[in-house]
């Protein structure tokens, strides 16, 4: 029943600090058949006797979890990532269903990324994925549990794999294209560095200003290609803008 | 959003022995907007400190539900009631998936049954339902969490809810949001004026690199203000270059 990519997609839980969900999470994530568990700083201990108890036949994956200080880190290699979010914040982002988001991650070096209990996911942290989903909830009461959120994710993830091997689909895109998501982050670090060189940015105001950016180009999903060539422009302007510099001392 | 039919659906759990389980059931049911919660012969505390912990802003749920000693009492008054079950046993019955059975129960006085975290429903207590609901899981633990089944069900019944709205509804799109196709192509004119400038782009390649960037951007559906974000960064790179040339001479 378990298609290989499956085991590809991460699982992060970013600074859980319940141990009973990060046990629970174990155990859906089993019987859906994902394997990755990835925690960035975990605020409780997740080998502890209450994960465990949760994990129940899980808790091979509570011990195999890599643990990791930051999100960067957690998506080192990673083509695709989504990450949840309960509020609409600033986001002018579209917020998806995960019916109809989450298949997209089938078939890549995958994550989904879930934040706090109490906070989410900063908007630096949000950042990072490209899509963003939202689990509908009624107004009343809209905060789910952690572990009833990655439940329903990792639900609508087996489904998605269900339906395409009933289908019998052909993979449409050749995931190797995409871009991992480190090459992606240099990018924007040599842009936001260009940008601040030439007084576009100012240092107190660039953060918001590269999440557009960053928004931007996300959505497009650019390839390794892509990237590479948007660097190789930034390189050339860099290179304009010291050559006249010499010309100039 | 909260139609008035959901609040009839019934969520029964039968000699329920675990109260976080208990708690959290309650929490993803004020979630999805469902009060209805029937304990049948519960084996826990429902009122108890572990329950109300996982409840959080469900504990009226745990307040409010009705307790019985069986299960026929539990589906009094119900027109329709569909059992949930993890094994196949001995039922003949077709098993269905939550998405495409659970739709079934919407604008009826109706039952979702959920059996033990051990054992399940007996036979005589499925008897009493008349659809069967499995949650597809992988083979190697197919065993899932109580509240964790009962969260996976309840998102289902909220998602056909907001289906059934939907259907009503002409979905809206934003296409004001996009930019107008002549102000795109002036980008593309200030960035390849630009990028022939730098020595990034020669003359008699020009185009088809400026393909390769136009593909890029087309693909992210850019809003107005980014094109004009990218314009103003265009702007400025210029006005650096100008303004290291006009040192220089």
């Amino acid at each position: 029943m378990l298609k290989p990519e499956s085991t590809q997609i991460r699982i992060v839980l970013v600074e859980a600090q319940g141990p009973l969900n990060v046990g629970s999470v174990a155990r859906i994530m089993k019987n859906m058949g994902f394997y990755n568990l990835v925690l960035v700083n975990p605020q409780c201990d997740p080998h502890g006797i209450e994960a465990r108890k949760m994990a129940v036949h899980g808790a091979e994956i509570l011990e195999k979890a890599t643990i990791v200080q930051t999100l960067p880190e957690a998506l080192k290699g990673c083509q695709r990532a989504i990450a949840t979010t309960s509020l609409d914040r600033s986001l002018s982002t579209h917020l998806e269903n995960p019916k109809h988001s989450l298949p997209w991650l089938l078939g890549y070096s995958a994550a989904l990324i879930f934040g706090r209990e109490d906070r989410g996911l900063t908007n630096v942290e949000l950042n990072y994925a490209q899509r963003f989903v939202r689990i509908q909830s009624d107004d009343a009461y809209p905060s789910l549990n952690l572990a009833q959120a990655v439940a329903i994710c990792c639900y609508e993830l087996y489904q998605a794999q269900l339906n395409e091997e009933n289908s019998l689909q052909t993979p449409p895109n050749p995931p190797d294209l995409e871009v991992s998501l480190d090459v992606l982050e240099a990018y924007y670090q040599d842009l936001e560095t260009m940008l601040l060189k030439i007084g576009y940015l100012y240092p107190h105001t660039a953060s918001s200003r590269m999440e557009k950016f960053r928004r931007l180009y996300n959505r497009a999903y650019p390839s390794t290609q892509e990237v590479a060539m948007l660097r190789g422009m930034i390189r050339q302007i860099n290179w304009a803008l010291s050559n006249y510099d010499q010309h100039d001392s």
